[in-house]
């Protein structure tokens, strides 16, 4: 069993940004998947998601998207599930019902718990609304990230990834938090697990090709 | 084709509390599955959410956290699709993959990017760390509330729920963020497709039942 790869990726183009830590969660899929699709660059610092043309495949104006066929999906999570279903090779969840909670668990740590009060858009708030300087966004970003990976630590297996010994969504989810993590100046040393399974994913060229510096946008 | 509906909910405990809406979409995912495990009662303002007996079962001493013989699943959204998979009937999710797609995405809009910053956490931090009263946490709720909603009223489809005429993962996150959203004092004039949906999604038990003020520790 395989995927049609050159098909699907003649008929998908990613709205993408080098930084985007969940554009960096969708480069991982689809490079595991061996999906290539066409790439559309859109500078978030330069607002460039704001555009209308942008707005009308994507009404959050966040990055990614990726248009299949035609038709456009935002949310990078709901991105990989999708990839997922139309490209099963190799599978990014376990094959049983538990094994699937146990990552989609660890996915929403990341999306839901630490990722969101990172973004941009935050930083944006705490700065221009709330009168925040740097050293106050830095503390809220190291906060936040800090609980999640409190949690992921002791909810990561004995495997080499997240759960068993094959990548999944739940180390697609981490592997770019790091990144971020270590851009927010947070020390790392409390999570040895979850540097293992990192060091482990960036031996593998879909996760180290996917980082923002190897893009063809990076700065 | 039906669930095995009272050996699964022998097989499960929820830990729940009325107020989190996050445990509101799982009592709907429930309901609408024809599912009644037992329940315990996590009493997150008296912080019950941390001892340790509890952290055991959930790292992130978050709530909900759905048990199933014997093993524990956190994150909403997680448990909601474990759900969906163990208990097939009624389908949470249409089935077409572009169709799960949008739902999910519609879902992960709330899940992701309004959910997280009504948490009482965050609300605990803007107070304590940053010093912010009252109004400032307001404006700060109804900022990212309505950004979310004004996505989702462009994203909904035209049927009676956010995707066709049927409930879906979509539904199940949007609803009790709409109750958030009154909660926090926004305006949802804007929304006449949301309030639509909400409306529809009421006149079914599965949703009204799972209401904070119907549950049994409700204050």
């Amino acid at each position: 069993m395989s995927n049609d790869t050159a098909a699907l990726s003649r008929a998908m183009t990613l709205y993408t940004y080098f930084r985007s830590s969940a554009a960096f969660r969708v480069r991982i899929a689809l490079n595991l998947k061996g999906l290539q699709p066409e790439q559309a660059f859109v500078h978030l610092r330069k607002h460039a998601h704001h555009a209308e043309a942008y707005r009308a495949l994507n009404p959050q104006a966040t990055v990614p998207t990726l248009v299949h066929d035609g038709r456009a999906i935002g949310q990078s999570l709901a991105i990989i599930e999708y990839l997922d279903e139309i490209a099963p090779v190799p599978p990014l969840l376990p094959a049983d019902a538990f094994g699937r909670a146990r990552v989609r668990q660890m996915a929403y740590v990341v999306a839901c718990e630490i990722h969101p009060f990172g973004n941009l858009r935050v930083q944006e708030y705490l700065r221009g609304t709330l009168g925040r300087g740097d050293d106050d966004i830095k503390e809220w970003q190291q906060h936040w990230i800090g609980l999640g990976l409190d949690a992921l630590e002791r909810l990561a297996g004995r495997g080499r990834f997240c759960h068993g010994d094959e990548p999944t969504l739940a180390d697609i989810c981490l592997v770019p938090q790091l990144a971020n993590a270590r851009r927010a100046g947070l020390d790392l040393s409390p999570y040895p697990r979850l540097l293992a399974v990192e060091a482990t994913a960036y031996e593998l060229a879909a996760f180290a090709d996917a980082r923002p510096e190897n893009q063809p946008d990076a700065e």
